[in-house]
């Protein structure tokens, strides 16, 4: 007796949903590496990772799973092409191919040089030294480079195949034929930004604000915006992240730093953004493609859209300031919130991308973009990232990073392997723009509702027209399918000129 | 071309130390759940612990394993009995006949509920609710039994084959041999304290001592007893634990109470012992047998060592009580040593096990003993237990517990399914007053050391008498090896009348 295809299908899904949790006990042990673990667990750890890595691949690539995948495919269950069934054997097509193009041992090799690398990293960040980071990060591009030959590319761009890993469809191409309006138009905006002559006063936010205070402070109002912490938590680590281990338990991390405000506070929103889209899945697919976040960018839209279109804007201090002010006495007790608001959007070109303004931000990623695509196509050899870096930042931002630690070293991704990756931040933010002007047309007045500290509508906007989805559509499908529109720059122009153009008076 | 016996042994141990691997992965699993999991995440952390533990478990079991074992037993490599390579043989064997007497169903079984029980137990241990924890409790002591019964007990006590998972080789009749004289000597011990009419005032104690100074005056004193926090630190958790994740990385937990200060400190002291047990082991070992733990019993040896024979110590104080003054000048600044001295050491009958004193402490695990058995036996009910709690805890103590919290809620092992386990601390008790005895008799003047703030030369002997065996001898065979003799209760009761004649002028 032949299986059903019903039958196949549900067999399919136990496999899936058994290797994401398999999957999923990585994600603790990573999280740990980057939050608590001690320096001399740094061997261990990789050894377990690295463990961990090579089943879920040996699970991921194992052929009954293809077979499975096989007996489904070009069924009744697939037929409709936007149901969530369709979508799981469509995506689990896609993955299972991916995997399987990759040997055992290249997965596991990854996963201990990375997990190394990141200890490496973090000592080589504190002391500004490249040269120690300079020998992981040669074996991590060549690394990076086996991968994708492995990956194959249609396109005759290797980068194409690691590109795709996190934003699956987009070829560098296509962010090319984006990011070059965008550039454009950023250039402009931040050139006439500069001419204005205006410049907010940035030394408010440099006050003293403790950093106790500023973690109860950060974690209020998360919980207002609506990440849930019965179901979550947030702690300290050296880079930013938000890593969701599974239904009900989704970790933030951020850094504090006592006399710079705005580096941990909005760097709990944006990651708590991103907290929200892993706590908004569908945790009845957990495990499957329509249960998990759909692409990178569009996790970087959610992260952003609560950082910036919504916890950088006027409505949501007009909310919180008087918080704000209970929580720092003493250094803002006699500031004004529109100090405040110039401080926490005040356009300068500055070192680290994380602490950079909404404008500016894009800049650093076409940067990092530009160094990525020929180190992976073999043109560019770690040993000059530096170089590079520094020359292509100066001619981009007209400043000179002081030391690596500003410069080529601030940045964990390229040491966990992440190469290919950065790009996805500034799709996020066309993603954000694009969805949150959909959304501030179908909600009404949402300024009205945050400066009341309101913001359910909007999470629960989200959950619906995007978390829920998974993987369900594509993230290019899924712009469209929620805004009727192809993913564009302009809404995120739109946006930064409706802001900029108005606070500095152009 | 069959194999020989040295590829046959080089095989197993990569079979062994693969799986070691693997469940140190649920051990990082278990820390983060004790540790930092928000509530929400238990239900995915007991999904994920128990796939680990299906998986361990089938690595354990698997027929190779079988056949590699029984291909190297019987040959030259096991004709030295005391060997190290003939040690794991053995040990393999002993873990892997346990193992697959165990169903795959009874253990994932025994894993999930565990995990969801520990946080119920956590709840109604909070609102002193046993009703809420009685169904898990029930379903625990039936999966328990289960397990009895599919190990097997040859003396016809289902507790034995319990008890032998944590002190192998050890049975309940042995247990009653070595408790009945303690017994009788601590209840004589303890009358004569009450009635020498001298009471040391445990108010000093319960002054007010800020939680962050006690963490870091914790941290301080387990980093100068020898535990090394570079592989290593102290975190928070309900009921306090080590957990040795492998070589470089060994987890402390304590509790802290404002106005209790012994509480965290010798919490921090005894967890300390066992994590410097941990980071002895040998590390080229891990793994294997005789890279692992001796056995629980031993383990407790080592943290109570620290604790009460170390910690509990005038020279100790001689040292640290200065520190302590500076550390907490408010509560301390105008107390003497002695007052100090005599409140940590005060002997009376009190609810809290962790908390008890060294005399009164080994009647707590007298109590669980008389109740575990016949709760495996099937002779005590679990609704029972708090009735059966108070009625045994008032007949040794005097005293009745006000609530289940203070009583049968108090400890964290049945709720985790560690029934059998108490009764390694009373043995713990013994080894180690045998164990100091002789590193007492061997290493001088180990007082005049300590009140130098010197804890080398015992950690030293510590490491090389016990720790870098592993489980090279059982429990009992590693006793007559360092000292010369059979487990006795004797010099625990010697070491507790030195202590206690001259404290109370018996």
């Amino acid at each position: 007796m032949p299986r059903s295809p019903e039958q196949a299908y549900a067999e399919l899904t136990q496999r899936l949903k058994t290797t994401a949790l398999l999957e999923s006990c990585s994600s603790v042990l990573g999280w740990d590496e980057q939050t608590y673990m001690p320096p001399g667990g740094a061997g261990h750890r990789a050894n377990q990772l690295s463990l961990l890595a090579g089943m879920c691949h040996e699970r991921a690539t194992a052929p009954e799973t293809g077979d499975l995948i096989a007996e489904v495919e070009g069924t009744h269950l697939a037929a409709d092409k936007d149901s969530p069934v369709a979508a799981n054997i469509r995506e689990a097509r896609r993955d299972f191919d991916r995997a399987t193009k990759l040997p055992r041992r290249l997965v596991e090799e990854l996963s201990h040089t990375c997990t190394l690398s990141q200890q490496a990293w973090i000592t080589a960040r504190k002391q500004s030294n490249f040269k120690q980071f300079q020998p992981w990060l040669e074996k991590i591009v060549g690394l990076k480079r086996e991968e994708a030959q492995c990956i194959g590319y249609g396109s005759g761009v290797p980068y194409d195949a690691l590109l795709d890993a996190f934003e699956p469809g987009m070829t560098a191409a296509d962010v090319t034929r984006l990011f070059t309006p965008l550039r454009d138009e950023l250039v402009k905006l931040i050139a006439a930004i500069r001419d204005s002559g205006r410049q907010p006063n940035r030394e408010i936010i440099t006050r003293l604000f403790p950093t106790a205070a500023q973690r109860e402070f950060s974690i209020a109002a998360a919980r207002q915006i609506g990440f849930n912490f019965d179901e979550g938590r947030l702690d300290t680590a050296p880079h930013p992240f938000c890593s969701g281990f599974g239904p009900g338990d989704t970790r933030l991390t951020t850094r504090y730093d006592e006399h710079h405000f705005p580096g941990a506070f909005f760097g709990t929103l944006h990651e708590a953004g991103h907290g929200m889209y892993e706590q908004g899945l569908d945790h009845e697919a957990y495990g499957l493609p329509t249960g998990a976040a759909c692409s990178l960018g569009i996790h970087e839209s959610q992260s952003r859209m609560w950082e910036n279109f919504v916890g950088r804007g006027r409505p949501f201090w007009k909310f919180f300031y008087p918080k704000l002010q209970q929580a720092f006495p003493e250094a803002l007790g006699k500031s004004s919130v529109e100090d405040f608001y110039g401080a926490i959007n005040d356009v300068q070109p500055s070192f680290i991308r994380v602490e950079a303004d909404e404008a500016t931000y894009n800049l650093h990623i076409l940067l990092r973009f530009d160094l990525e695509r020929p180190l992976i196509a073999g043109d560019l050899k770690p040993a000059d990232v530096p170089g590079v870096w520094n020359e292509t930042f100066t001619k981009y931002f007209g400043i000179v990073p002081p030391d690596d630690a500003r410069g080529c070293l601030q940045d964990i991704h390229w040491s966990g392997g992440m190469i290919g990756y950065f790009p996805t931040y500034a799709l996020g933010n066309m993603y954000a723009a694009q969805f949150f002007d959909c959304a501030s047309h179908e909600l009404g007045d949402l300024p009205g509702a945050f400066s009341r500290g309101e913001f359910g509508a909007l999470k629960q906007w989200l959950n619906e027209k995007i978390h829920r989805h998974g993987r369900r559509f594509r993230a290019q499908k899924l712009v469209e399918v929620v805004t009727g529109q192809a993913l564009s720059p302009q809404p995120l122009v739109k946006h930064l000129h409706q802001k900029f153009d108005e606070l500095y008076h152009l």
